[in-house]
């Protein structure tokens, strides 16, 4: 055989499962519940989708698709416009499924990130029929090592019927090893995660599955989607200088050290902008206990800023990643990618501590954010793992802009039309204008802050107002129900939250 | 001396610190955090802050009283009423000082109960100056053996400057050995939580601090505050029946054995008829790892339903309460009281897979739940540990009657006006027209299977209504954002909830 490729499939029964994509696609049959790699546009499964689409183009295939997070390469997409979605967990941040999503077609349903698999190895949701795992390889014991993520593929890959393993022949080999798969005991055998440092290793550096399951083997060359780079802006900027400031007085107050605590970061400009922050900052050591690791995970290391980091999977823009995977060896032995379910899980987030950083869509006067729907009702991605770090973290710092839409949107509102983190959850809220430091406040005590600190004119005064107006009505969180979505409601009126001249 | 009590002062050199409660009280000043013990109504300090609330009738002391939970004994009443209390937190359920902090006179911070001592050991709050502590004995090392809850009172006694420790005589010696004190080590040393099973203990059965710190010694002979009988009813009764007709398709299913798993039930009427209603199941053996335990639990010990309970503290009617104490050591090897750090650890609960029934205020058509704000402003209580059990439980259950107010108000709503756990930390929602098993759903399904299980007319054909209306607007999560409170705002104007014929 021309293509053995001995070295990406080491276990040689496994070579007569080598076939194409059309042909692994036929395993899926309408109805199934489909688990595949992929987890923040990096490590999905590339080939199989779309011959799975293409089939879905002629004849009815609807499936329930379960990935890590989300996915690159338009998979989503495609799968969307071939109509084979019917169901699809537990995140995603595609406009065209999102849009199918949001017009009631595709039931989605969003999880905290690190627990879809806790759901299904209880059985509590329909089991995986078929598993898609991109890999780099797989071992002499039929074991699959991952690519850039490991996502939920681990469990997917030991819980389903059926594997189809796409090896990447574009991922260098040097991948090896980066991985550290840890899978928890079944109850009433669970034992404690035994992580106690973000460089610790507790799993193996491949995912362990009987070999006869793997049902069959496709070859890609597609890299995963370069992620867009999130340029710094003014408001950004200021975003960082003041989280920065603040992780300052947090030291000089004696409750940091320089080395902080292990930080979590969302993606998106926000979170590269605060992270781009630390390069010239007084803080040093640095680690990182993340999901997912973006350019400035990689610009903090060349800064000899950041000793460590570990996250569930890499997601680079076109021109880092040439630089990162060229030269991998010089960083392979800071970094570790895990299943997120370990990356993401509540035991380990509250034991180290993790100092946790994600963005919103809209915060409220008593710091209850929502992180997921537009208005209310539209679905942007997901909670994905902010839940999991907010809950559990040491520190839980939301940022976003003050505003959106040029202006016509105040992201601080009187109330969140949808609660993703509640007020216990939030610790710190910081906007372009400035930061709220919630941290020991009651409500009424934590409107005064997030209003003066985070708000600018008009939209301040107009928060003033109803506080003034909420607190005659008294309470410990006082609202006047009435007006509480008003903003909003003018917003789809007229295009603008703001007072309208009588 | 007459009054020595060298068996519960075993540590001769504390006998000079025995004094009276004014004069121990005395230690407290104006502006002081105060740790106190007490949790759901047991175990509280009963005679210094009563002298301290003597002293505020006359001087200007304001303080901030931290606890475990809530107060028996009237003491949060009469803080209050002396004009004692600037902050209270994490938790309370008097009906004075719930007034007093909705008219905004005392800042009410609520937390997860897990995390209270969390914040202190990081120094994220202002740390204690005085801890007070009812205690059954001191033993030979100076340790405090607390009484009937541990709460938050260990971490109070280490983290304070001086601890005051209120001997109760009317408790008996025999607790001694009930409890087990882990503290969490300081990061970044910080290891496992090591408990694996509900029956291990992990730590030690005092609460040792430096004998030094013990700035006075009082004694009391009063007793906990009996809890209410809560009475089930007919709807309790039919919550009950659902639920225990649920966890037999689980076993059927195969995902649950007769064992079940460990079992969290809130306090009050539902949770109590739910654990009644195991008394004639076929289940058995089962385990409780819960915050509190009430008669129910020594009512299914008694029926051999029950192998062992795990809690934070317990808390019995008058007749239960004489009962189980004067025959405690029938039970004390099936108890345990943990620290409620322990008791309501995320990572414990999680690794447990606790199944974990706890009450609403009210809930919404896609299962969003309030427990906490009636018309989203005003406290009933506080989060408590619902949250804690909620987020991190194997299976989540809400629990509440359909109706309040005679019928007045749904507790079935549009949207609920203060999220305390979102859709994602709801599995199950029951009242006594029926179950809604939302697992594996998307919003618009549970907003189905809530309002055709969970609601009686008129409301049922009301939200039907609400819903053909939002779905119009489309999205993932439908709403009229300027309807969603209308029924609300009804019932503040109208006194119901119900349409008015017009
Ligand atoms: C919340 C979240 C969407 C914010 O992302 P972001 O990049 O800071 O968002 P942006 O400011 O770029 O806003 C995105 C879009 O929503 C719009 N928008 C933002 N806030 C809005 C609001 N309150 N009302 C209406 N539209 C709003 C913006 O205008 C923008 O639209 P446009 O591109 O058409 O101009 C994103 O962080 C997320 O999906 N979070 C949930 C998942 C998560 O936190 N994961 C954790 C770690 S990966
Ligand atoms: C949510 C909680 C208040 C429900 O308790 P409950 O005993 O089931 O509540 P009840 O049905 O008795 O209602 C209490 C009161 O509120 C009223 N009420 C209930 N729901 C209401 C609603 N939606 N709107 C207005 N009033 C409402 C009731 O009429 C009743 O008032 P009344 O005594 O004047 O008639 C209680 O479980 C709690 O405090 N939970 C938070 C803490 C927690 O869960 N801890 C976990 C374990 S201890």
């Amino acid at each position: 055989m021309l293509n053995a490729h001995h070295d990406r499939i080491r276990l040689p029964q496994l070579q007569a499962r080598i076939t194409d994509a059309a042909t692994a696609a036929a395993l899926i049959h309408d109805g199934m519940t489909v688990g595949m790699s992929g987890f923040t546009r990096s490590g999905e499964a590339k080939e199989v989708p779309l011959a799975l689409a293409a089939r879905a183009q002629k004849e009815r295939i609807k499936i329930t698709l379960m990935t890590g997070a989300s996915l690159g390469n338009d998979v989503d997409k495609i799968l969307t416009e071939a109509g084979a979605l019917a169901r699809r967990m537990p995140f995603q941040a595609d406009p065209v499924l999102r849009a199918a999503i949001n017009r009631g077609e595709v039931m989605y349903i969003d999880h905290h990130l690190s627990e879809t698999v806790e759901l299904l190895r209880t059985k509590q949701i329909a089991p995986i029929d078929v598993a898609i795992i991109e890999a780099v390889a797989i071992t002499e014991t039929g074991a699959i090592i991952p690519t850039t993520s490991v996502g939920n593929s681990a469990s997917y890959a030991i819980l389903a019927d059926q594997v189809i393993v796409e090896i990447n022949l574009s991922q260098a080999l040097e991948l090896e090893g980066l991985h550290d798969v840890f899978i928890p005991k079944h109850r009433p055998s669970r034992e404690p995660v035994p992580l106690v440092a973000v460089d610790q290793r507790i799993g193996s550096t491949a995912i362990q599955i009987d070999p006869d399951k793997i049902a069959a083997i496709v070859f890609t060359h597609k890299l995963d989607s370069a992620s867009p780079i999130a340029q710094p802006d003014e408001d950004t900027a200021a975003i960082a200088r003041h989280l920065i400031a603040f992780f300052e007085e947090e030291v000089n107050a004696g409750r940091l050290t320089k080395q902080l605590l292990p930080l979590q970061a969302g993606i998106g400009s926000i979170a590269n902008a605060v992270m781009m922050g630390f390069v010239d900052s007084p803080f040093e050591k640095l680690t990182m206990y993340s999901e997912v690791l973006q350019d400035c995970a990689f610009d903090l290391f060349d800064a000899g800023k950041l000793d460590f980091a570990s996250a569930s999977s890499i997601t680079l823009s076109e021109e880092k990643g040439k630089d990162v995977f060229s030269r991998f060896a010089a960083y392979k032995d800071r970094l570790v990618l895990r299943p997120q379910e370990v990356s993401n899980h509540p035991e380990v987030i509250r034991r180290l501590g993790i100092i946790a950083i994600n963005a919103a869509l809209e915060v409220d006067i008593y710091g209850n954010v929502n992180s997921t729907h537009v208005q209310g009702t539209h679905m942007m991605n997901g909670i994905g793992g902010s839940g999991d770090f907010a809950r559990n973290a040491y520190l839980s710092i939301f940022a976003t802009k003050s505003l959106a839409k040029g202006g016509d949107v105040s992201r601080i509102v009187p109330m969140v039309t949808h609660v993703d983190h509640t007020e216990h959850d939030v610790d710190i809220i910081v906007t372009e204008v400035g930061l709220a430091d919630l941290r020991g406040l009651a409500p009424r005590e934590r409107a005064q802050v997030i209003v003066n600190h985070c708000v600018a004119e008009p939209y301040r005064s107009m928060l003033k107002a109803y506080i003034a107006d909420a607190n005659q009505r008294g309470g410990q969180t006082p609202h006047v129900l009435e007006r509480a979505f008003e903003w909003h409601t003018r917003y789809r009126v007229h295009g603008s939250m703001k007072k309208i001249e009588e």
